[in-house]
């Protein structure tokens, strides 16, 4: 799957994803075709934001000056007030969210303490780019939800980011120093293997039937292009 | 001031204060009496606000389970939401209100630094009593400025914390061990020499002209027995 890349990524964290088996011809599977169970998915979907709400917190709280706190702060309630309103449907599923959502939290407390960077920078655009990625994958995972749930939480996740502050953040940086750019390039692309992981096993834990390898590949795809075009707005290589 | 204590605290922070002069008669001045100037004023406020939300979000996000994650998470929400809203009002008297707390934070973000504690539960206790103490100082400030700014900064201020949870952890922690209550209990006298420090200095740069110790005394009296009031809340000796 990460041939799409257009130059070879780091392959450290790549390499814990089997290979694409060459010549084997790949259907181009929707992943409204999956039919994820809804509590897992309102689990995960709803402690991802709590764990981007986290590390938007963190950010700004570690931010070089009160002007850069300022413009993050924004971005760490809008995942919060997400969090509470996937949180919320969740409540309309089950008794216990808070129980639901502690099975994955490990997990994702684990993925949130890897990608997190050496740096301010590093976090800041692992922010940018792994928030990216996740928000992609459990909105296009949404629409395979039946009833008007699913909709509900795609307009959820879909809802203003205000995280388009970051690339302005990393621009000024970027600019300063042109080392900074070479190392947040090879930064943003081990991201990846990392955050498909988190998405994969999203997909198995939800129930789904469909975790072929294969039919998850298109639309791991689909979240890299997009990705991808992440990391150009960021000024970065891809 | 510190003579209101039921019993002696640890004096390790106290002494920084200077001593009350014996046999003084102190006149009961309100806070009323002291005018602040409006921009230090809100930006303190304002960035007091922002201090409180970074310290709700670090708790939250090192919360032992998701159960006392989430039952944390909305005053994190709650700190942030008056920190933008105090940030607002600021903005319609200065230009440029990041600039405004610039020069404040340094010295806030020290004394986070200072009542932070040694672990999640000193944090958790310092966050409800230094809060306490920095919210009601502010309440009180609001009513020496002129016009209905004062009135509104309070309100912003007075409504609802979402902090009622935290008294219920520290319960649940405290009655599994004894020892974690006389700890806390210390802890808890430790930060009040530390927060009148903040709010003297927010006196002092708002340019108050009533700075003299024996006017502010009364008030942080004030500040104390509420703060004792606290204290018993959480069942720990003030």
């Amino acid at each position: 799957m990460f041939e799409v890349f257009r130059r070879p990524p780091v392959r450290t964290e790549v390499q814990r994803l089997r290979p694409r088996r060459s010549g084997v011809t790949v259907p181009r599977v929707a992943l409204a075709e999956l039919t994820p169970e809804l509590e897992p998915y309102l689990a995960q979907a709803a402690y991802i934001q709590m764990s981007i709400f986290e590390s938007v917190a963190r950010v700004a709280t570690l931010a070089p000056s009160v002007r850069a706190k300022e413009s993050l702060s924004p971005a760490a309630g809008q995942a919060l007030d997400k969090h509470h309103r996937l949180v919320a449907e969740l409540g309309k599923v089950t008794d216990d969210p808070a129980a639901q959502m502690q099975g994955i939290a490990p997990a994702i407390d684990h993925y949130a303490a890897v990608v997190r960077g050496g740096d301010w920078y590093e976090s800041l655009s692992s922010i940018y780019l792994t928030a990216g990625i996740l928000d992609d994958f459990f909105v296009l995972l949404a629409a395979g939800i039946p009833g008007d749930v699913g909709t509900k939480a795609a307009k959820i996740i879909e809802a203003d980011t205000k995280r388009d502050v970051i690339p302005v953040l990393l621009a000024d940086a970027i600019a300063a120093d042109p080392m900074l750019g070479s190392r947040l390039a090879l930064w943003g692309r081990r991201l990846v293997g990392d955050t498909l992981l988190v998405a994969r096993s999203a997909i198995h834990q939800s129930g789904n039937v469909y975790t072929d390898e294969q039919r998850i590949e298109p639309v791991f795809t689909e979240l890299i292009a997009k990705h991808s075009r992440r990391m150009d707005g960021l000024g970065l290589t891809a």
